[in-house]
């Protein structure tokens, strides 16, 4: 979907006279394009501002100026809000036309999996029955779907993968911008999710897609049931995460990283390599790798246990 | 369906000769009309005795007295119990029968979606593939249902609505009355779930059915992925609750209320308009509004904050 | 299926060349067959050695001795991972292949329903729309399956029961072998879910299949939604458990034990008869019976009043 910069802009509600252009997307100040739409909403990306390569960005008038020349400013008060309305234009149409997949030999397909367009299944795929399968997704080779699984529109899933039942990937993430009257205005979110090679996903997990480019499970991770992982994330290579776990958007993670059940991270926070998180803990700010930690908030494991023990000395004080 | 009266107290093995009613239902002594029963099982409603409408009250005989001359005293030693046994005779029979729906212009529905008896759509109403919705829902216009998604008998979705995949609408609430053996009855939950307008609802969550009147999620909110909602609540006006948060039966909250991640409250609480608890925290009072709150059990920010503090000083305590 | 122990010695890497035996499946020290392989991994079950009945164990060189003569040793450095690689032989085929089930009389079954291969239902059983009922299930009399459950196969139902939408029983437990470059090898669940009488599980639920054996929901228990039962976990007769709760793998538990909301335990544990765990406590060693927990770890409750008071206290001090 391509529009008109000048229609985009009429339609929510900003003044923009100069040049037109074609735009084909929304995007982050570092990511966006010449043909993308960006929004600074941020003081903490202020340093980007001179450097971004978007064809437009949502901007107050006092930070315009550090605007590249290359790039048209689009002069708002809530640059966050109009980038929700102008997400609008982006949004993929939910349809229940279906049709045939374009699929390698060996496939198993139940023959009430439903089927969006442009699907691509590699060799001896399995779907179960009651499985959605959503527009332009990618299903690799040696895959087994188990039944009543959805999986959202350009949702990409590697080889070797085993999706449980009822899990949902690809599901909007959780994002909106909000009115001064309290209302909150949907960001679309027209990224998507991908699933590597090898990866397992227990039952009922719910894996959103990303608002701009991918929410990432990477190879050979593995999920158990119930867990949340939000938009934007970027799960590292052979994690393991227990049941009813779950990791707010755009946090990171490194490979081989640990966490125990119920336990769950803030977002936009990173997790390094062979951490391990104990169960039922939250973590609330980046950590480095190669260590345990538990509580709320998570410290490190040997000082929580300390803390605890400190704790229980209390019941002996008057 | 009506029963007579004394239909009921035999059934359930109430010993009752009097004048004779017909019975539609159950509800609460301050909710139920003379064509319903209630029950008193908590001295916290002796006030609402003398004033019930209700036609019968399942009541121990040594308040009995207390009931206005209107209302029939069914005696019994234990009516929690008996109001268990008396809610089956108002249980919607869950039945595979089904019949196209009522609706609009402009609906696009799936055909492998499956519709109960009386269910009314309104325009432009999508239902993609897999959904069941059943007996006596109604659906606003503009609203979309992605795949899979169930909605429970008479559940009310209001416009402009999305619902999510895996999503779990009206099923029945956690209620059970116990026998002195141990054994739970289930207690019949005949009420619904009503989602109003402009609401988005994550995927694989769980929002069940009241056990009399309604659970309701008011207008604007916007819930995350699996969350849990029990019987009974009232979800205010554009609240925001994150990824698997819960609230417990009958907890009403007021507007723009805010749950983080993996929070919780107790049951039959209420939360204060435009507060927000912070995420993994636990709610075990009703909270005034406008503040934020945090921890197990939740208070004020600040003071958690300070608590913290003050027990990450104990690590430097002998 | 039976495989020559010759066969799966040289698929996985194991060096044998004695007697042939016919191999049928895989369990633990104490509960294997002459027909089973079994492993030792951890020193605790050391005392089961010489009392195995096992066909062969997967054992490391130093312990071999202690086996009896009647069980033969497959000598590896990872028995574990070799146990991993062993569980692909009796790993069920999924397959999209359906047959009409064995049915009594009165059984109300949607058209779209699933079934595969030797299903056994009882008399009047319903089975809502989209649900998918897999290979070798039998479901009791009168039990009531909503829309949307998947049941994986060999799964058994009790009578009486009530399975609500999007639930899954008998998905694949968490168990992984890891090798030194970190990566996790499936150990297939071939076990089962067993769900006896009267027992009620509220929507978008999780019971995981043992890995050898079963994972038991026993009579007149009820959940409560989005709960996690993790791979041979034992619920005791009338247990309660409600939202968000979970129980990590092999956690048995008495009779009529209460779990509160978003509640969790560790796995390999005993929480003994009439045990109250309040809701977001997280159970960390076997507790036992008749008292009420709570707190992280969950301890007496008495007790925890009285730490919570202490920590409040520590705000009045300098």
């Amino acid at each position: 979907m391509i529009y008109k910069l000048s229609q985009i802009a009429q339609n929510i509600g900003i003044e923009y006279h100069g040049k037109d252009l074609e735009i084909e997307g929304l995007h982050t100040l570092s990511e966006a394009t010449p043909s993308q739409i960006s929004f600074f909403n941020d003081k903490k990306y202020a340093s980007q501002l001179p450097h971004t390569k978007a064809g437009a960005v949502l901007i107050q008038k006092e930070h315009a100026g550090l605007l590249p020349e290359t790039t048209i400013a689009l002069i708002t008060d809530e640059p966050y809000l109009k980038l929700a309305l102008a997400s609008k234009f982006f949004a993929h149409k939910m349809k229940t036309k279906t049709e045939a997949p374009t699929m390698g030999e060996g496939c198993d397909i139940d023959e009430s999996a439903k089927f969006g367009e442009h699907v691509t299944l590699g060799n001896n795929v399995t779907i179960m029955a009651g499985c959605y399968i959503g527009d332009n997704v990618t299903i690799g080779s040696h895959t087994l779907i188990h039944p009543n699984v959805t999986l959202y529109h350009h949702t990409k899933i590697g080889q070797e993968c085993i999706i449980h039942s009822g899990t949902v990937i690809g599901s909007d993430g959780y994002g909106f911008a909000h009115t001064r009257m309290g209302e909150h205005i949907k960001i679309y979110q027209n990224g998507n999710a991908i699933i590597e090679d090898d990866v397992e996903i227990g039952a009922n997990c719910t894996i959103d897609r990303a608002v701009f480019g991918s929410t990432v499970i990477r190879k050979g991770s593995k999920l158990d049931n119930l867990i949340q992982i939000g938009h934007n994330c970027d799960v590292g290579e052979y994690s393991l995460l227990a049941g009813q776990s779950g990791l707010a958007g755009s946090t990171t993670t490194g490979r081989n990283v640990v966490w125990g059940g119920q336990s769950g991270s803030a977002g936009h926070l990173h997790v390094g390599d062979f951490s391990t998180i104990a169960a039922k803990s939250a973590v609330t700010k980046s950590l480095a790798g190669g260590k345990t930690y538990a509580g709320f908030p998570a410290i490190d494991h040997k000082l929580w246990l300390k803390m605890q023990a400190k704790i229980s000395g209390l019941l002996k004080r008057k």
